[in-house]
């Protein structure tokens, strides 16, 4: 038997800007490879051969060169982020039922159930663990941060499954709002604040931090919402949501200007996923399109944006609002399209 | 939005051995309440409700007793133990389809798969928060220690999902021992190398500690083998490992002896739990009687029982010897009463 505590591990001193992701990426295959062989650590590389969009980490970079932080003090906490995020993916794949992930069949599609709850399972217990070997001052702050936002994600997808059972019409909008502040902004908000510890910042900047962070993963989850119906996510089919039963931005922004179509539209999205038609989503495309839903929508993040942009911290601080806006850019980049198309003809 | 770092929280300072598991149970409840709110705290705190054996927490204090640790000291890697012991048995119970656990329905037969990942997912994260938040010398390596075993736990649930397919009758033995390795004895010899750790012992008690519970833990995996089939383990039908296609102790056991039987039971194995029937169990009951298996089997755990009593350490500790002939009795008590049945008539 191999000891438990065969432990050591090394972390670079210092990483160019450029070099940051691929650092991240090796990281992450060192980790899986300490930890695991066999079956698990074949499955483990084979879902991070498919990076996606890699987000948090490039926001983590940018925020970090934004302070002036030598980019090597945040790698394990970029690592820790990417890693808690790839976690949640795969349950919530899972939970969602979806087969298509960055253009590939999801891992309960490919190696069933069992093994994407170890997955993501394994993926959860790796992701701190550079951080427990790292030497930052803000180590147990960081720590800590990572468990108290990995709970908020997990609350926020509770939240989800009890507002997609639809129960009621009552306060839909603002149930939607609790669960992507879980979901997705926590997320944003506390790989920012971790950046922001890492800086030992003031308690003042944390706040802004966290705050400004926050907004971002709302403005995300929106344009992730509006792309799922009208963009291709690289999960196989348009709609997903909506025949996952998902209660997204789109529909409570409809639903808060038409009640009356509660129920019409409650029935469709309580089909089972294979019960769902085309005429289904064509119904509710039509809906959308007569009530000028996506232009709402679309206004309703533009007005995100701006209260983002105006937000206070920001007067003082134009290095990191000139950052922000490039962050929004690359978040708002696959919708500018559907805009375009959807609205301009 | 409340701040992600708003977390100040106390460990008491003293406790006494009487004391010692209801302030597990405290601490577990109190961090269950830090970290969730609506649906998941409900969920999470009935399932606390029923606590189990608690054996690991119970295996902690005793160990550490026997090493004059202050018991305050241990209760952080209590918590830590047991809770990531029931984040596993929540997603185990969904992984195999297990309807009962503890006398009552599981997580996912109550609430949905979705809900059990979540509340699983959730019991992982919150596992380490008191221990980031105590202050004891060997954190790091504590926390360390967690990710290792967790990640071997994970891996072992990886490995049994591959043996139960049973794709070849070679090597099932070595097999399953390596999956119990894995699901069941990394946490044995984990636990006891975190009081080894938290007493700053020395490398060789380290290793020996480590070693033992990790025998220990192989007595516990076979004796519970055997009370799935012979025995009532409160989880609503006698001879779930053979309805949910498990390749358990006895499997393997009769297996090494019987080959020529390998497609006679794989064919039982490998049948869906709703068409597994009471003709295939008392099938598997005769075969197992006519051969005495159950005889074999008991006399493997009391060779296991002498090897462990024999390791060389005990020479020159006999109050560890002492605790462990106790651990042995508390893990074997479930399984006396079937050896004196079967075996004595």
């Amino acid at each position: 038997m191999n000891s438990l505590i065969n432990s050591d591990f090394k972390h670079p001193s210092t990483c160019a800007p450029e070099d940051f992701l691929d650092e991240v990426s090796r990281m992450i295959n060192q980790s899986i490879i300490r930890n695991s062989d066999g079956k698990l650590r074949s499955i483990a590389l084979k879902h991070f051969e498919s990076k996606g969009k890699v987000l948090r980490p490039i926001f983590i970079r940018d925020l970090a060169l934004s302070m002036n932080l030598d980019l090597a003090s945040v790698l394990p906490w970029a690592v820790t982020c990417e890693i808690l995020h790839n976690a949640t993916l795969i349950h919530d794949d899972l939970q969602d039922g979806d087969e298509m992930r960055r253009g590939k069949p999801t891992t309960w599609k490919e190696y069933g159930a069992e093994q994407a709850i170890n997955l993501g399972d394994f993926f959860l217990i790796i992701a701190t663990q550079d951080l427990i070997k790292c030497s930052l001052n803000s180590k147990n702050e960081l720590l800590h941060l990572f468990t108290v936002m990995s709970s908020r994600i997990v609350s926020g997808q509770v939240d989800e499954f009890e507002l997609n059972k639809l129960q009621t019409k009552n306060n839909l909008y603002q149930q939607y709002l609790d669960c992507i502040a879980g979901k997705t902004s926590s997320l944003f908000s506390g790989l920012a604040l971790g950046v922001g510890l890492i800086a030992e910042a003031s308690k003042e900047v944390l706040n802004s931090l966290e705050d400004i962070f926050f907004q971002l993963g709302h403005i995300f989850q929106i344009q992730d919402d509006i792309l799922d119906f009208y963009g291709n996510k690289q999960r196989g089919s348009r709609g997903s949501d909506i025949k996952e039963g998902k209660v997204s931005f789109l529909i409570v922004n409809y639903l808060e200007r038409n009640p009356e179509d509660f129920g019409l539209l409650a029935g469709i999205l309580r089909k089972k996923r294979v019960d769902t038609n085309e005429n289904d989503l064509k119904l509710i495309e039509k809906l959308f399109k007569d009530n000028k839903n996506l232009e709402f929508c679309l206004d309703h993040l533009d007005q995100r944006v701006n209260d983002l942009r105006s937000h206070s911290f920001f007067v003082s601080n134009t290095e990191l609002y000139n950052l922000v806006n490039s962050l929004v850019e690359k978040v708002l980049a696959p919708i500018v399209e559907i805009s375009r198309l959807h609205l301009k003809v």
